[in-house]
């Protein structure tokens, strides 16, 4: 049960941002820039960045909930987003993402951890500054997200199938309105 | 300098949301929201909240810009700002702020800090349900902002004397576009 009496049923963030409207709105435009955006990083990447962060911020609810996403746009390869998750650095993935992860675990930590180096060697493996901006942009607002989440004691459910049909959906419609909106909420 | 070339003489955070227009919005959006709402927590509140959490990661630009932003509106009472940056519990301002600063304090370091224990504390102190939900998402917000900050080494005037006018501004205008697109940023 939430720390706040959110008023509704829905999971996560999205009960958050139902009891508050007005502060879901640019939470969900934020989301909807960093996640959809195809430009540089593609879809799968945002996930993945998002779901490592998340994962090193111990928030079950958003790591299974954008690992799942990340899940959508790799055609259902779960066992690379776990990789991604617990040791991307042996996963199956390219070295210019190894080297974005690499900013976004430091960005976790603090702002202050990046170092030059770590710029210098997602450039050399073909970062531009928009993606690098990027993923420092991602790594931080998932230490809002996922502070909002458990700060607050989202409700957050523990079976793990339910959260294959929420990433269909967002994959389909993005971080919309109708995240917080839909008439039939699922618990 | 900052970690990417940003094109722009803008300083802080404002030189990076001139470089992606795209994230600012719902960015500048977020903070207007959160930090000059008057309902419930006050705008000297909401600052104090920010101020804090930001001096607690270290930023110093973030720190000193939302410092003398809480000071505008307290009048001017720069020691009261700064006790609550590295003394709150000693400072004066009410029980109710004090219960959530400690709130948003455990936010900073992790969502899944904040105990129950803290939430029936603030409430106590006379804390709504949407004083609690704005602290916490206050806290989680500065967690991303600082991090965007300094893990994109963004330009950080030294001098405090540049952090006063610009308050001015803010307190006067808000955290609109103007923030990052006005005709002639100062450095």
């Amino acid at each position: 049960m939430p720390h706040i009496d959110v008023n509704n049923d829905f999971a996560g963030i999205r009960g958050l941002m139902a009891f508050r409207p007005e502060t879901a709105e640019p939470l969900a435009a934020l989301a909807e820039m960093l996640l959809r955006d195809n430009e540089g990083l593609s879809r799968a990447e945002r996930e993945l960045i998002a779901t490592r962060v998340s994962y090193l911020n111990d928030c079950f609810y958003c790591h299974n909930s954008h690992g799942e996403l990340a899940c959508v746009y790799l055609d259902g390869d779960r066992e690379l987003v776990d990789q991604v998750r617990k040791d991307y650095q042996h996963a199956a993935i390219s070295e210019k993402l190894k080297a974005l992860l690499t900013i976004a675990g430091k960005v976790q930590q603090s702002g202050k951890a990046v170092q030059p180096e770590d710029i210098t060697q997602a450039r050399q493996e073909g970062a531009t500054d928009r993606d690098i901006h990027d993923t420092v942009l991602i790594a931080a607002a998932f230490c809002l997200y996922n502070r909002y989440v458990d700060g607050l004691g989202a409700t957050t459910p523990k079976d793990l199938s339910t959260y294959g049909p929420r990433a269909l959906q967002v994959a389909e419609n993005g971080y919309g309105k109708h995240i917080y909106t839909a008439a039939q909420p699922e618990k």
